[in-house]
């Protein structure tokens, strides 16, 4: 499913029992604005651009207003709070200004309206195709398991059954057996597995879906951590133990290349820590991403499950020695929480600022004129441009409506994070230019005059500048993460560097005691031992033991 | 997401229960065979060319074969029943042995397996495109609905209440409120369109989600009806009746040509009685086809809801003309039924015969060989083939695999129902020349020998007779489907034609009891008032009172 060019939905929404209106709300919430055609007036901050046209009158907007007025029950002219104000309610915000989400009618869910789909798309459209790249194949399991299933495994029971939703009741009678709706499939795919595994010649068998998931969390944000989430599911049979480490590092490898390269969000790969490993694996792999509160957020995760599902479900093959053995697993995943987590690495006080590996539109045109006979030329020049740059795969958007103005325009399409914005007005028609502006360079300074509309130049133009705002957000958030991780010697160092808010990398030869302890007394955990390991880790700054590797502690989603 | 070229996953399992072996059954079922390395054996009804080469010895065989008893509980040398002799029995000994779907654990739910899940792939491909290019916007909504949304739509909660999956435990406590799992979301997308959707500036309002769906249904069968399926909804929310009405009839014509431009299945497109109107619709409209058994398969739906949703949950928006108004909505859903739709119009004794343009493999080069140096270059021709096939788009599998004949190849991939066939042997080689085998023609007519290894000549040869497999599949439905309805003009007619198993057309002006009657003496029922009329209906051929219309009657899925 191709991301193409996006149209906006004319939608509104109020998070209103999260984000009140205060007076120190600065920047307006343009979803609610739009979606009325009101004008934001003087009260804006915007764009010096902004004041050059006023394409509807006063009179205008006050009909707008009264009909809208009347339309709802009651309005309140909404902001997004600076970030550095209060970095949850930023986030929030900015999930309800640029129209990524909404609640659900049921505490904890989530509605994913079209313009967070679209990235989530756009997530889904590179990751299929490596997983099919790896030889993976989607399939799709039921989502009702036998309450049974779930109690086979031990530690997987232990983590998974405080948090499952559970069916009772089917076409009007009470189930003889309640049905769990899957918090994730591990113990379906091995009760099926037993049936399709039979030799070594089965083996390896790789398969993926891409499903939802419920787990009945207290604590929910949006994306972050809900009721029910989208995910896709990897689950892998394989006749060794090597083969099943292989998938399971193959697979850490290719989200971290993911989060990288497309998401431009600098993870850090490593393994878990035993108190933190998936309940029901030997090992979890894991990308852990900093988010601009400096939390950690657990983006991606890898297991090698060894063959405790295996010895759960007795899923044996036939080896080509002619013994009975039981298979090695693995499961990885990835949820609509990455959606989250580009939101938190890379807005601003402006809100959005969306990677344009991922933007559902990389450019948005905006056209500017006074006069009919302006109007006529510059939307005829913003429609050949937005035409060729969608014909050479950039997915763009012309935004000419007439109720709202350029200045209101700008800001709109910034709090979506739309990462180029062209504008068009008669002088630029009259010398054949555009201007170019980039959403991550603020004012002036990201403003590019006199670009040629020649359709070649205008492409490379924009296919550079695109790659240059991806480096950009990288870049950016590399500085910003490796000047908030401390590198700790004592316990002291520890609690001083997460009460700083900054991550913590230490030596670590600590018991599960020593890592509880750390928790209860900072709030942080071992995120990953990370792959990268310096040459020489030294003592556990805890029990001063000789330790192997350095651990990163922080607070995390 | 592509489909790609799809690799085979070695599994296997039995539909124990429903397929056993009988002595009747004369085609070997393939995926068991394969899945453990055996040889079909001289019981085997095969193609002539198999005899040429058997490229394991009796050795292997055996040793293979104790492997295979050693491993498994029970073996059994299953076939797939003949589709004249049981066509029920067929349709699913077809599904187990194309590796298309197999039982969940939970009754009445379905496993859908990589081979029928690029089916469905192929399908949300097309369909996700259209929706798309006529603007509508993919989006998610939760899952768990208010039981209490339910009950506001009268007809709505009439049809779908005896059908519910209710969620009553979250979190290991007793809800407050039951939470009913999906069957569809008309309730939940008014709840969500009551917040969005203020002026008649934010209509319309077009969204698509591809989700998955639960109805507790008594009689299950795999593709056709199972507890949950995989569907798309679309939802849309207009200004005015008429705007309603125009979107339901231009996604009932999506579905009308996806079915015929892509599945083959000649469709007939009309409006349904008001006794088989969507529970809450003013209108529905429908797509039937006619399956081998000549039983209706309803293959897709288009509802106008009119205002019955926005009314019962209060969507209203503010006019151009600042007045109030219910918006006017419509709903529109494919699923995992066509699936079954596919197999059941296209398949036949030999198993599952797929249109081109949905196949997840449309051309198998099966490489024959004897000696180690032809197998050299025999493998090397057919790598090169695949290559410039796959280059050039075609989806191409080669199947080189050791421990199979090219006969029982040649079975197995009859069977799964890929349309285009390749041999390549020595001579074949040497002559720079394949043989052409097509799935749609059986025996030595659908084979062509000496096509050109040249890969512009091979390439335009494939694709020319792709389309031609198409185009056959196409006829042949249309052959069939217009040999099986019957023009009735008395109610001794109608009874005659379904006694006969065929689809009765005739004038209609009868009431509801009169619907129901029919229903309760044949077992047919109207499948939809035909858009294509015949320019006089006459006399209704129940009532003889004017007809404006004709109607199809049929007994169905």
């Amino acid at each position: 499913m191709a991301v193409g060019t996006f149209r906006l939905q004319a939608a509104c929404t109020r998070f209103s029992s999260i984000a009140p209106a205060t007076a120190l709300h600065r920047f307006p919430l343009a979803s609610s604005l739009y979606s009325h055609g009101l004008h934001l007036g003087a009260s804006v901050s915007c764009n010096a651009v902004q004041q050059q046209v006023q394409s509807t009158t006063e009179k205008q907007q006050k009909q707008e207003t009264s009909q809208f007025q009347k339309g709802q029950k009651k309005v309140q002219q909404e902001s997004v709070t600076p970030r550095s104000q209060d970095f949850n309610m930023w986030y929030l915000d900015v999930i309800a200004a640029a129209e990524l989400a909404d609640y659900g009618p049921v505490r904890g869910t989530m509605v994913i309206r079209p313009y967070g789909y679209a990235i989530w798309e756009a997530i889904q459209n590179y990751l299929d195709a490596k997983f099919k790249e790896t030889e993976h194949y989607n399939m799709y399991f039921p989502q009702f398991i036998p309450y049974s299933f779930i109690e086979k495994e031990a530690s997987h029971v232990e983590g998974f059954s405080p948090e499952l939703a559970l069916v009772t009741i089917g076409g009007g009678k009470e189930l003889e057996e309640k049905l769990v709706v899957r918090p994730t499939s591990e113990t379906i795919v091995n009760h099926m597995f037993t049936q399709w595994i039979h030799s070594y010649r089965d083996l390896p068998l790789k398969i993926n879906q891409w499903v939802n998931v419920t787990r009945w969390e207290m604590r929910t944000k949006p994306f972050v951590r809900t009721l029910e989430f989208l995910w896709q599911e990897g689950h892998t049979g394989h006749a060794t133990e090597e083969e099943a480490e292989e998938e399971a590092l193959q697979m850490i490898e290719v989200y971290r290349k993911f989060a990288v390269e497309e998401a431009a969000i600098p993870v850090i790969v490593g393994r878990k820590s035993k108190l933190e490993t998936f309940a029901g694996a030997v090992r979890t792999y894991t990308i852990e991403a900093m988010m601009g509160d400096r939390k950690a957020l657990q983006a991606g995760t890898s297991h090698n499950l060894g063959q405790n599902f295996s010895r759960a479900f007795n899923t044996q093959f036939l080896d080509s020695q002619g013994e009975q053995q039981y298979i090695w697993q693995t499961s990885w995943a990835i949820s609509t929480r990455m959606v989250g987590g580009i939101i938190m690495t890379h807005g601003d006080d402006m809100g959005l600022m969306l990677p344009p590996r991922l933007a559902p539109i990389q450019v948005v045109i905006i056209p500017i004129w006074k006069t009919d006979a302006e109007k006529e030329t510059v939307l005829a020049a913003a429609t050949s441009v937005h035409d060729q740059l969608k014909k050479e795969g950039v997915r763009t958007k012309v935004d000419a409506s007439e109720q709202k103005t350029p200045g209101w325009k700008f800001n709109f399409w910034e709090m979506k994070g739309v990462p180029l914005r062209i504008e068009i007005g008669p002088r630029d028609v009259a010398n054949k230019t555009v201007v170019v502006s980039r959403r991550d360079i603020p004012g002036k300074s990201g403003k590019m005059f006199g670009i040629s509309m020649d359709p070649s130049q205008l492409h490379s133009f924009v296919i550079a500048k695109l790659q240059e705002v991806q480096d950009n957000l990288f870049n950016i958030a590399v500085s910003f993460r490796d000047s908030n991780i401390e590198d700790v010697s004592s316990f002291e160092d520890l609690k001083a560097a997460i009460a700083a808010g900054k991550w913590a990398r230490g030596p670590w030869a600590g018991s599960d005691a020593d890592e509880a302890r750390i928790k209860e007394e900072t709030g942080a955990t071992i995120r990953c031992f990370p792959f990268e390991q310096p040459s020489h880790s030294g003592r556990c700054f805890m029990t001063q033991n000789a330790a192997k590797e350095v651990a990163i502690f922080a607070k995390s989603y």
